[in-house]
């Protein structure tokens, strides 16, 4: 079957001839569930600049030397091999790779200006770059928190867990990989969080570089769910990874190899350094950008000797430590104006641009709010295209939150209200209902409030604007209260959505081979 | 004494001849007072369009008929007189004025672009329009709040407790009126009052349009603060007011009074009309900015008529009500592009901007916060003058929150940091410092980050950036708890700044004589 050809509901109906009670039931399930489609996300403001062109030259020029005198030094030998034969300068006794501006600008030319990212359903495949946005849920954390259990490592319920609310909002268009799923063994770790991904969402997926073997296993589930051939999957981004420079100036081994292995299938790769300005960059922001863009544009242009055309997108994490502990600072100020200098540098080179939605806070409370709101004006205003941890992440990315996830949903949703342009006509303008109301009059019953009623304005999920004593009486739950209500009732309703059922026994197939192959080897 | 010419370091020292044991208590606390400067904040960024300018026109040739086909009804029997006399069309019957766009226009471009709003300190006198921008605290609640108390009806005690805290905080430049104090009968509140913010703070003060008696007596004190004659007072912008036109299309007579007086004094008006679309203005946000936009034009008109070049800003309050329930919104998606719009239109007329940080939450909670965030981005990207509300406003202005006042210090404190200028020099790149870290090194060591680790980034004073660990044994408090304890912290500490003996006594000497005289009659 192509999935590419038919929607999800034909194809769910071509294969409803009777197999199976399993299949009854979700069949019924799929009733159930809402058919929703990827409102994609585009910019319709300029973006915000932070500084004028010409310091934008004076940065291009510094990342420029930095390749060009300085170099990167690369661990994985076949990625050395790799540069030299596209003319880069290789040194193998300090692993040094340099080159001059020129290979470095036509490499990264190859790469496309945006790219679509196919879901398993069509109606969930969607843009990224040249103006279009996508929108991730939080990726990485090790732990996980609600009100109700507290912090805990992170484990496969609510990984799970993460899946359902991802697959519930329409906000969410990707998928990260909330939480690690420590008590699922690492050689079969990744069938596991594949398997749960690919069954409850319709979220293109995130695929950790964790090895070849992880990476082609992730790949192949990704493939079944599609129901694609290899070829295909190879034309048509549909899982993507973030590729770390350890910064400073430095590419190692699992993160080439990812990159590398990405690149062949055709699969998008962000490559993001991890420049937090006074520890692994130097302590200004625009020295700061200077490393970040010397690392990022070095990484792309690795996608492209593998692949000329590789799906790549820049990622800009550039931040700050707290300089008196040394912890790291997120939608600061700082972090704030480095997305926007970002922004600015990759619509210079025409990449998609990757920024996220980050705070430091330990708790779901005001502070992280407002570290995420810094974070989300200056990227989205910044022209991003690819927003990671949109929606769950807390404590400088080591915890996943429930609640986070809800408010972060919240903000996101009133974002895609504010990115509607704001539409100015003979109807909006409203001339006629002005001259229909007496002065201090209302307008709640002229035939132009009535006949916008509904869809005036935007309806929050978690806001509650009911009076004082309303809220009071009511239990006087704040916001973060409200947010744990509403992730466990969005659970607790939650539908999977609809997989035809020979794919689904074809990774049931693939996934119990490979656990009794013993997965993947782990160092 | 002239305030204007001499420091009020200077001119403590120069009054300080031994009279009386309080002075000399004044004089200890004034040495332990630090010297604090307004930092002007002006924005640094293109501000955010959210229409083309063939929008703006529609929006302009929009209101303008309103002026000119529909009018405004105008209660106050002088003002009426002012606009016939301006050449208006003024129909008695009716009360409603309209005048043609061009005589409107000619009376609005009399309005200066930019101003001065003196302090009683000169270190405090700062500037709005033409890119700068002030902050005020919140004005207007008629309830306090905090976690320990709860809400309560407003009162003195805590009417004084935020001067003190607008007194503490540098981010705040003016003062509102955060609380009404209900305890303090009405025909001598606005001498306690205005008696308050001159003693305990040194913010140009916000003064209640409540009758033209009560407005000079305000002014007085004003002026004795500052040591100035009439002649200088009136020359010279020394406290604020807001009109607020009463939507749709009508000014009372307590506003259109207030306008009058103060602009015959020389001191600013703000004229904010008060469009809430769905219910005041026409449900769509173009309408409610057409309505808000012939209202204020027609008030900031009043004021040229009465004092050509009278100081006047342009209020942008346009929210929308919650169609379900009546209730104002605030901080939507809705409020951020009319604020936009707002300044769009502001600066097409070469009119200082007043905008809003405001929020519609019960709670100081991460609802309140998104709220706040959504209206500072758009308020100050869309090109902002004057920011009322700027701490402390919660549950749509009906409660002063003393813990939303130090998030909000915050987030302003965050924000004046934004708006300071990325430098992007041949230092700031830091080209040696990135040669001198090895690769998968730190820069914690170099010359180029010693050389800055005190100043580098923005230090918090809310946030909380120490690990879980930390955070969790030290109490676990979320960032509104820890507020909480900042603003007791702030109030304990608090030192008045200084004033001159004579000018306390003046101050005394003129309250106790109006008191003694009935204050003001009271409808």
């Amino acid at each position: 079957m192509s999935a590419d050809t038919s929607s999800p509901q034909e194809t769910q109906g071509r294969r409803s001839g009777g197999r199976s009670g399993r299949r009854k039931s979700m069949e019924t399930a799929a009733a159930d569930a809402k058919v929703t489609v990827l409102r994609q996300w585009t910019l319709p403001y300029e973006p915000i600049k932070a500084v004028p062109e010409e310091a934008i030259d004076a940065i291009h020029d510094a990342s420029m030397r930095v390749i060009e005198e300085m170099g990167i030094k690369v661990l994985h030998d076949e990625a050395r091999d790799l540069f030299r034969q596209a003319g880069a300068e290789v040194d193998e006794t300090s692993q040094m790779v340099r080159m001059d501006r020129a290979l470095l600008m036509e490499l990264v030319s190859k790469a496309p200006s945006s790219f679509k990212l196919h879901s398993r359903n069509p109606n969930w495949t969607g843009m990224t770059g040249d103006g279009n946005i996508l929108v991730a849920t939080v990726g990485g954390p090790p732990n996980a928190t609600d009100l109700d259990r507290g912090r805990r490592s992170g484990n496969m319920e609510d990984y799970e867990n993460f899946c359902r609310l991802a697959q519930a909002y329409d906000v969410i268009h990707i998928f990260g990989q909330p939480v690690e799923p420590l008590d699922v063994p690492l050689n079969i770790r990744h069938l596991r969080m594949t398997n749960s991904v690919m069954s409850l969402t319709e979220k293109a997926p995130f695929i950790y570089s964790r090895g070849q073997a992880a990476v082609m296993d992730a790949l192949e589930l990704v493939r079944i769910a599609r129901g694609v051939s290899w070829e295909q999957l190879r034309r048509e981004p549909s899982a993507y990874t973030v590729i770390n420079m350890n910064s400073p100036r430095q590419l190692d081994i699992p993160m080439a190899q990812g990159a590398i292995d990405m690149a062949r299938n055709g699969q998008p790769v962000i490559v993001t350094p991890f420049t937090l300005s006074g520890a692994m960059a130097p302590v200004t922001v625009a020295g700061g950008i200077v490393q970040q863009n010397a690392e990022a544009l070095f990484g792309i242009a690795l996608l492209q000797i593998v692949a000329p055309g590789a799906p790549a997108v820049y990622g800009g994490f550039t931040s700050n430590v707290d300089m008196k502990t040394g912890a790291p600072a997120f939608g600061t100020p700082e972090y704030a104006q480095a997305q926007l200098v970002s922004g600015q540098l990759t619509r210079r080179y025409g990449l998609p641009f990757r920024t996220s939605n980050v705070n430091a806070s330990n708790h779901p409370d005001t502070q992280s709010v407002y570290e995420s709101q810094m974070s989300l004006w200056s990227t989205i205003m910044g022209g991003c295209n690819l927003l990671l941890h949109g929606a769950g992440w807390l404590e400088g990315g080591l915890s996943a939150s429930f609640e986070k996830f809800i408010i972060d949903v919240e903000m996101l949703r009133a974002f895609e209200a504010f990115l509607n342009p704001l539409e100015v006509n003979t109807d909006t303008l409203g001339l006629e209902a002005i001259a229909d109301v007496e002065p201090g009059g209302h307008y709640f019953g002229t035939a132009h409030t009535l006949a916008r009623y509904d869809s005036a304005f935007y309806q929050p999920i978690l806001s509650d604007w009911r009076n004082y004593e309303t809220w009071r009486d009511d239990g006087s739950l704040d916001a973060t209260q409200r947010a744990n209500r509403i992730y466990k009732e969005t659970l607790r309703e939650f539908v999977p959505p609809p997989m035809d059922p020979g794919i689904r026994e074809e990774m049931d197939a693939f996934i119990a081979r490979r656990t009794e192959e013993g997965g993947v080897t782990v160092d």
